[in-house]
């Protein structure tokens, strides 16, 4: 019944690369299905003015799509002159959830800053953007330790998202571009082990009832453990 | 145990006054407890590009603040060159919820902007916006329909927007903006009856189980409720 | 002969509605027919590097039109991504004006900015803008006096601005909508008490003699007169 | 008594050179005193979109100062990536008294551009800009009537300016910098012949009375009858 | 003597992986030493304005660096609402270099866009962009003949670029990171086939002679030969 | 065979006029034929951040063009809200020529901008302003010596630049625009006495060999002799 014959609560393949360019502290492509996204952490030895002197830290995140990444070729938002709404949006999201699963006390005064540029498209570019996001945050982080600048890990249960959705009448898990762009509604989970941190759930010409939202947050723990999975087998 | 001494599923007194200005079509303030927004739905027989010849209406909202509806002064986004990051998000979540209510095969092809101004804030303010915004976005449509130019009302049942969250270790409907600036979790429902719109959750240094998620629902179905007969008695 | 039925020399109604919203050090809704302004005066205790450590204090404006305050809809400045050269001039005669009438000594070294922002226009919305935002900045100037942090009242005479014009060849008072768009010679005159701070006159497919320009100061003295009562009343 | 001994109602010697760029339909370069400025009018047979069909034509403005027209450097507007206010206003006189002066319907469905460009500064750059700009449009206006495609001059009377003020308690005419950055009251007088078209008086720390205008619009019909006589001059 | 231990006259390990991204119409990720560039070539049939009804094809170019493709974080241009002076500079660059070596009757009205997207930089970015859009270029333009679009290719002998300087005082081929920084004299070469389309030379803090500029050209010359056939293979 | 009659080798007439604006610490109007460019010098106590306490000055140049200055208007950058890609090549070309020629130690830790405005454009702007912004340079060197501000001269051979192509299968020297229209390769070489600082040679819809890049390399050596001795007689 789904385009890709997959399975209700079946997920994409997944796979995490890491160490994927040598400039940066954590760096790896993650690829689910052919959504592939270029995520790096960046650590710089200083924070944003509000919260300077205050011993936390900083996690921020930039998200970008190439303009070919998609079907059809989109305008490069640094020649239009401004991030477009969805970019903003998405990239406060990112930030939001991977400050949401790290202890900004343990991370000491500096900021980490996760860039997330999309390399091709196929639905879930958000979600792809913050398990690997949380990846290379990870990996910049574990260099630290590494060095000796932090003496306890301030990211413990990885941070993973995944879409859900309500295709063709049936609740579905991982919508990939064909099913995304059909679904009367769709979300996003972003969850921290068996608990969630941010979840945003839209119905387009559509509504959804309360039991349709659990059944949906229970296909999202299903995919999250998953990621989960991968994300530390990535890691080693 | 709220600052406010209300109820943990208490709604702040709840007022739509109409027509309150001469030019649009339609029009209403709205105030929910401190929080007031202005509302006014224009208008324009002509569409987006992307639905042109399509015979679909198209609904589109926009959002801003006075620079001193808040605490300190906030820097007025025309000078500043662009809507900020936060107004964006808000003004797209206002769109795609009143168009999620709206038979736009019924509305014929025009377009109804709905621009949402903020008067004085505390807490609540996009919830304000959906709210009043669909009333005055009815007025605009009852304007049409009495002028014979629509046969059907495309807007049957209202749409109406709350908060919910965790204040305190406890589930609290309507936050006020000290509760706001404390909740560890908290989120936005934006209902139609029963059935659900959008719902946006997120948490703070923090994370939330499926079932806090289940008692928030619960809570915002018993908030829209009564919206939705605040909205029905200001259009009387 | 004038479209709304008044005298050559007659004001519209005015009322000056004081303390509409919470957070501002002084607002006020001032209402001169049906334009309609909301003014609001924000305290700073800081103020712009060419004038630091002299001493004196500075007033500035801004100024808005909410995008439906008019028959049509205008498109929203701060999506525009700037403000449009009418917004400019009028927010830097506004500026200068309520700078004019203010004694910057004893005002002492801090900032106060008068936003005015058009919640209905039915023409002469700077000149409301004026008259409105010299009560929003002296009811922040008694919150300084009464909170003892000024010794010195830096605003005496009243500022108040009207329109004067030459109306199908008849010199009037106070130009609403229908009139202004169709006068060949209007202007604005700012004044404190009998003396002026600012005149703009200007003429579109006409021109005006210095016995019309005499007239017209003659009918302005009259209409700020009754602005200042006004102001004055509003003030208790 | 006057920084530059000049009496206080004698004018700075003004010499205006007709044709200095070989490109523009109409151009010169006009020095009052040390304040000079290229003017250069070009036609375009477009119209702006909301006269287009009208039969009427468009005379339009553009100002800019050279970056080290003034005492020390000033950031060139391009690099800012926009217009200060203050070129946004005076744009908008130069267009306007322009238009003022001009019969649109002879002139034809067509748009004449001045741009006037500060080479060196040193007060009244604006008047100078409308005084000269009035010359380049009727150079360009020329080479249309030679042409054949205007039977009628659309530009009869000059189009002249001159700023006045009250330096040090005297009423003087043609403000220098030195004058201008001290004048308590200063203003721009846009005449054509003996009748005025655009009157901006502005008082700084200071105001003026009915009697000190009247006086100051002496002055300037004074000085744009010497500035008619230049321009008649220059164009032979 | 150069500190990657190369020769004078030797090239980095050249790689070129094509179809990389399964929506472009033609793709490469070009690997020059440590320098990677993905380009990307998108079919649109539409021209820009200035040639539409020519029956002229026209390629242009976008570049862009990932934030982190370099050894610090650079701000996104995004972000920073626009193109730096060096990304336009080197995107005009690549777009006069790819159409100079365009049949652009051959090519038919149509425009080709290339995106060249740094994934990493050690110097010679807009060389291996050059060369690598090329091949993206040729690869899309196969499409169009195998579609029976094109009976004509308008691409015949590749064109592809390499930059040479003068680091420590000897001449050398294929700059890195580390030799363009330190190089007094460095610059590069677009050529196709032995025929130069572009030679930028810029020497900083010290100049080169008429005989110098020759031993470079010889080069560049055996570099873009090597580079041609690189270009080929990856072609198959 | 050239459209001015010119010799193959044959500059056009060169005039430099110093000292034309009274602000400018230095200043020249360049005219090579009908190429007309402003150039003034402008100096500052204080250096870019990144060379502050390094000892170093700044040479920086911007370039502009007034928007009548060619044969059709051009839209005005400041307007437009931002510079150009020509603009900011050229304004890049000129600074880093302009400082490839000052010795940056003598000339202590501050800035000269040098601002080249073209008046008149009839091809080899860039090269005018080079040319002229040398002089314009030098002066305001002078009057820091002459103030005893330094004591070392930080600029001893002059800088200067000229255009060469091939026109009509030819090589020749210092095009015009009819030329340079034409041209199917064209450059430009900046030169400090025989040595050369810049060349950007390109083709457009053309090749060329290393032997006709010899070729003009030969012919620009001797414009630029020709440019340094208007540029010392200038100087006196």
């Amino acid at each position: 019944m789904r385009p890709s014959g997959r399975n209700l609560d079946e997920m994409r393949p997944i796979s995490i690369e890491t160490g994927v360019t040598k400039h940066a502290e954590g760096s790896c492509l993650i690829r689910c299905g052919d959504t592939h996204v270029l995520c790096t952490a960046s650590i710089e030895e200083r924070v944003p003015p509000f919260i300077k002197g205050s011993g936390l830290g900083w996690v921020t995140a930039e998200y970008g799509m190439l303009p070919r990444s998609t079907g059809s070729r989109m305008r490069r938002e640094a020649t239009a002159g401004k991030q477009g709404g969805r970019t903003v949006e998405i990239q406060r999201l990112i930030g939001r959830s991977l400050r949401a699963g790290t202890d900004r006390v343990a991370m000491g005064e500096r900021q980490i800053t996760v860039d997330c540029d999309v390399i091709q498209a196929d639905g879930g570019t958000r979600c792809a953007a913050i398990t690997g996001g949380w990846v290379a945050l990870k990996l910049a982080v574990q260099k630290l330790i590494k060095a000796g600048e932090l003496s306890h890990d301030p990211l413990e249960i990885p941070v993973a998202a995944v879409s859900c959705g309500i295709y063709a009448g049936q609740p579905v898990l991982d919508l990939d571009y064909p099913e995304d762009s059909e679904a009367g509604v769709d979300g996003n989970f972003v969850m921290t082990g068996e608990k969630m941190i941010e979840v945003q759930m839209s119905a387009e010409g559509s509504t959804f009832s309360r039991d349709q939202m659990d059944q949906l947050m229970g296909l999202a723990q299903k995919g999250v453990a998953e990621l989960g999975r991968a994300q530390m087998e990535a890691l080693g």
